[in-house]
C-alpha cells in the first residue's frame, strides 16, 4: 500500500491533503457515538496484528519484545479510552444560556450556545522513541480522531515498515466502518513533512522529539500566512530532588529505584529522570548501581548525538563520573553517571540540558535551601519529582517546580505515564510549545477543538448536542451552572 | 501616579516587570474567593467615579456619553462575573484519579490529580474603540486577575488620562485590600510594549486591534527564546447572509437593523456587519437609509485609514456607492454603503478586507447556491450571521460559516457582545491569533492557566482544591466521571 522506499512525492502528497480536507466534514458530521465505535474497532484490528507490529517494531528500533508489547497495550487502551470519552460527552464543553431580558450588564441577553468543535486536519510527526504510543495510532491520532478530525501521519524514519503496516491496518479498519476516504494517511520524508505543514488545508500540528527539530517546525507553523497551532513536545530533564530526610531514610532504595527508571528503554524516554539532586552522602548509595546489559540505541543519529552530549558534559570543570565511564561511549552505550554541584549548575545551566540516553547528572547540595535556588534556574520541564519524608517542609520547593513542570511527583519517578482522565503531559518551554496541552490522557482531545457559540439559532437547526432535548453528556454548563448528567 | 506625557522610561519599566513578577506566587496563592472579593471591590470603585472615567474617556476618545456609561456598566458587570466564576471554583478544571492497581492499560495507576494554575505576569495590549471593556479595567485584565496573574496593562496611546486614571483607581483599591504591590502596573509607548513582551517575566499578551499590529506583536512573541501564547483579536467584516425568502418577507426590517447595527459606535465595533450578502431584491431596501448624524472617529490614525481603505475600495472595477458617496470621504464621515455582486468577490476575495469606520459592502447574488460558494472563500471571522425563513434549508451554509467564525447568528445583529458564560467571541485567523479562545466571556479566564498534575502527592501537600476534604467547586471529574456539585 505505501512504499516504504521513498519519500511522498509532490502529487501524493496532494492527493492526501485533498483527501484529508474532503474527509473532515463527513467525519466531523459522524455523533461522536460512532467516532467512538471507530476507535474501538482500530484498537481491535491492531490487537489482532499485535505479533506482526511488535516484529516489525523490533526489526526497526531495536527495542525489545516486552517493551514493544506493552506499549502497543497501552496505545489500544487509548484509543478505547478516547471512545470512552467520547460516549460520555463532556469533552465537547456544553454551555447553554438562555435569554434573559433582565441580564445586568445593560442589555438582554441572547440565547447563546456554545460547543467545541473539530478543527479540521491535523498533521501528526511521529516519535523514534514510541513506535506505538506517540507514533502512527498513538496518542495524538487518537485525540485527533476522537475530536473529529483527520490525521495525517508523517512517519518517523526509524520505523517507515512499521508505519506503513500500522497505517494499512488503520485503513482497513476505517474502510470496513464505511468511514471516509482520507480520513487517515501517512507521509514518508522531510520535505513532505515541511510541505503539509505549510498547506493551507492543514489545520493543526503536533510533533514529538528533539528541541532542534521541534522548534524549527514550530516557528514554521507561525510563519504561514495562517498560523495554526503546533504541539511540540521537545526537552526535559524531569529533575528529582531528594531531602537529606529521605536519603537518610531511604538512601540506597531511592539510588536503585532512580537507577532503574534512568535506565528504563536505554534512557530513550521524555520522561527520564536525567538529573538526580542529592546531598553528598547519597553518592555512595549511587556509585554502587549496576548498569544494565548495553542496549542498542533506536538509531545511529541518536547514538552519536548522545555520546556527543555526553562528551561534552563530561568535559565540563566540575562533572566527573560517579560510575565507570569505560564503557559510556561505545555503542551500544553503557549506562553511566556523571556528578557535579549545586553551585557548578547555578553558574553554568546548560549542564541540565537534555541528553538522550543512558546517562544521568547527580547534583549534589550541602545546604537544603540551595533546593529553592536550583528550583528557580530550571527552564520548563515535563515532569520534576520530590522525595522527602513527613516532616519536610517542601511548601516553596513544590511551588517553584509546579510553576515549572507539568506534573509534579511525591516519591515516585516519572517514567511510566499512565494514561489517564487527570494526566498532564506538558509543560513550560522547552518542554512543550504549549504549556496549557497535554500529549497523554483524555484532556489531549482539547488540542484539536475550537468552541462556536450559536446566537439565537431556532432549537431545529442547532447542532444536536446544544438542542434543549438531546440526550444529555455527562457535562454541561447551563446558566453558567454546572450540570452532571 | 502616572505621567501621561511621557513613554514609559527603561527603568520605569523594569521596575513594573520586577513588580509583576514578585505579585505573581502572593496572588496566586490567595484563594479564589479572596481574589473574587478584591475584583467585587475594583468594581465598585470604578463605578464609584464613573463621573471622572466618562468625562475622560468623552474628552479623549470622541465617543457619546451614554455609549461610554454603557460600556463602563457592561465592564464592572464584567469584573463582578468574574467574582461568580471564582466562588464557584468549576474553572479549575479539578481532575481527580484515584490509584487503581487493575487499570487496564497494563499498569496500575498512580494517584494523579490535576488542576488549572495560574501562568503568570500578563502583558494586555488596550484598544482603541473600546476604552473600558477592552481596556485599563476590560476583559482581559479581569480574566487575568481572576485567574491568579498580575497584570501589565500597555496603554492605547487614544486615552493615556483615561489609562492613567483608570489604574489609580485599580491600585487604590488593590492596596486598600492588601493585595500585593505590582499586581497591576499601567506602561506607556510602543516601545515599553515591545520591551514588555520581550521581556523573559511576562508569560502571555493579549491584543485587540489591527492585523498589522497584531501579527507583528503575535511574531514577536513566537520568536522569543521562550515562546509565550499571544491572544490577538483583530480584523472581521462578519459576513451576514439573506436569504431570498427572507428578503422577501422581512426586507424592510432587514435592511433598517443592519444599517443600525453597521453604524453603531461609527462603525468602529470589532463586530460590526462589514459585509451583507443579498438578493439583488434587496437593494432598494438599502439604498433608502438615512445616515446618522456623522461622529468624528476615534483618531485621526483610524480617520485616515478608514478613508484609504473607503478610497481603495471605490475605485475597484463592479463596486459602486449604493448611498450617496459625497461626504463618505468628510471628517467626520457620513456613513455610507457600497455594492458589489458575489462574482467579483469570488474573483478578488480582497473585496471583504475589513474597513474600519461606518461604511459597508452589500454583496448581491442571484442564485441562492451562490451562498455556500461565498462562505467558502471567506477568512476567518469573528461572528457570521444568517438571516433566513422556517422554510430555508441552510444546514451546508451554517456548517461552512460555523468552520469560519466563533459566533454564528440567526436572525440577529453581530455587535453588542453579551457577556456571559457561553459567549465566544474568538475565531480562526485572522480574526485572531487563537481560534480556541475567547476574548468575551467567562471562558476567557481559560486564557491565563495552564494544567498542572500532581503524582503520588500526601493529603497536606496538595493544592487545597485537589484535597479529598476540600470544599468542592461547581464541578470536578472524579475517575472520569463528572461530578457537579
Amino acid at each position: 500500500m505505501y512504499s516504504t522506499q521513498d519519500d511522498t512525492s509532490i502529487e501524493a502528497l496532494e492527493r492526501i491533503l485533498t483527501g484529508a480536507a474532503a474527509a473532515a466534514d463527513p467525519w466531523a458530521a459522524e455523533p461522536a457515538t460512532t467516532r467512538a465505535t471507530v476507535l474501538r474497532t482500530v484498537a481491535k484490528h491492531l490487537d489482532a496484528q499485535a505479533d506482526v507490529l511488535v516484529a516489525l517494531g523490533m526489526k526497526e528500533t531495536a527495542l525489545p519484545e516486552a517493551r514493544l508489547r506493552g506499549e502497543l497495550v497501552r496505545t489500544t487502551f487509548q484509543l478505547r479510552l478516547f471512545a470512552e470519552v467520547l460516549d460520555d460527552g463532556s469533552y465537547q464543553d456544553v454551555r447553554i444560556d438562555t435569554a434573559d431580558a433582565r441580564w445586568p450588564m445593560g442589555a438582554p441577553r441572547p440565547d447563546l450556545r456554545r460547543v467545541l468543535e473539530p478543527v479540521g486536519p491535523v498533521l501528526v510527526f511521529a516519535a523514534s522513541n514510541f513506535p506505538f504510543a506517540f507514533s502512527g495510532a498513538g496518542g495524538d491520532t487518537a485525540a485527533a480522531l476522537a475530536a473529529g478530525c483527520p490525521v495525517i501521519l508523517k512517519a518517523h524514519p526509524g520505523h517507515p515498515e512499521l508505519s506503513a503496516a500500522t497505517a494499512g491496518i488503520i485503513q482497513d479498519a476505517l474502510s470496513d466502518l464505511g468511514a471516509p476516504a482520507g480520513l487517515y494517511s501517512v507521509v514518508f520524508g522531510v520535505e513532505a513533512g515541511r510541505a503539509a505543514l505549510t498547506d493551507p488545508r492543514v489545520c493543526a500540528g503536533s510533533f514529538t522529539g528533539s528541541i532542534a527539530a521541534g522548534r524549527a517546525l514550530f516557528d514554521l507553523a507561525n510563519a504561514r500566512a495562517t498560523p495554526i497551532p503546533f504541539f511540540a513536545e521537545m526537552g526535559s530533564v524531569n529533575p528529582s530532588f531528594v531531602t537529606r530526610a529521605a536519603a537518610r531514610a531511604r538512601g540506597a532504595d531511592i539510588a536503585a529505584a532512580f537507577f532503574a527508571s534512568l535506565t528504563a528503554s536505554a534512557g530513550q524516554l521524555c520522561t527520564k529522570p536525567g538529573v538526580l539532586v542529592v546531598p553528598e552522602e547519597m553518592l555512595d548509595h549511587l556509585r554502587t548501581q549496576t548498569p544494565p546489559a548495553p542496549s542498542p540505541l533506536l538509531n545511529a543519529g541518536i547514538q552519536k548525538g548522545y555520546t556527543d552530549s555526553l562528551r561534552a558534559l563530561a568535559s565540563h570543570d566540575g562533572v566527573t563520573f560517579l560510575l565507570d565511564g569505560g564503557s559510556a561511549f561505545a555503542d551500544p552505550p553503557e549506562a553511566t553517571l556523571l556528578t557535579t554541584t549545586v553551585d557548578a549548575v547555578l553558574r553554568d545551566p546548560s549542564l541540565l540540558a537534555e541528553r538522550f540516553g543512558p546517562a544521568g547528572l547527580v547534583v549534589t547540595y550541602r545546604d537544603e535551601d540551595d533546593l529553592v535556588r536550583l528550583a528557580r534556574s530550571l527552564d520548563g520541564q515535563l515532569t520534576a519529582s520530590l522525595h522527602g519524608e513527613d516532616d519536610d517542609d517542601l511548601r516553596d520547593l513544590t511551588r517553584e517546580l509546579a510553576k515549572r513542570a507539568g506534573r509534579v511527583l511525591w516519591n515516585q519517578w516519572p517514567t511510566g505515564v499512565s494514561v489517564t482522565y487527570a494526566q498532564q503531559h506538558g509543560g513550560p518551554y522547552p518542554a512543550t510549545t504549549h504549556a496549557g496541552s497535554t500529549s497523554v490522557g483524555t484532556a489531549a482531545i482539547l488540542r484539536f477543538l475550537r468552541p462556536v457559540a450559536y446566537q439565537g439559532f431556532p432549537q431545529s437547526r442547532l447542532p444536536e448536542v446544544l438542542r434543549d432535548d438531546a440526550p444529555h453528556p455527562g457535562y454541561r454548563m447551563i446558566n453558567g451552572k454546572p450540570v452532571s448528567a
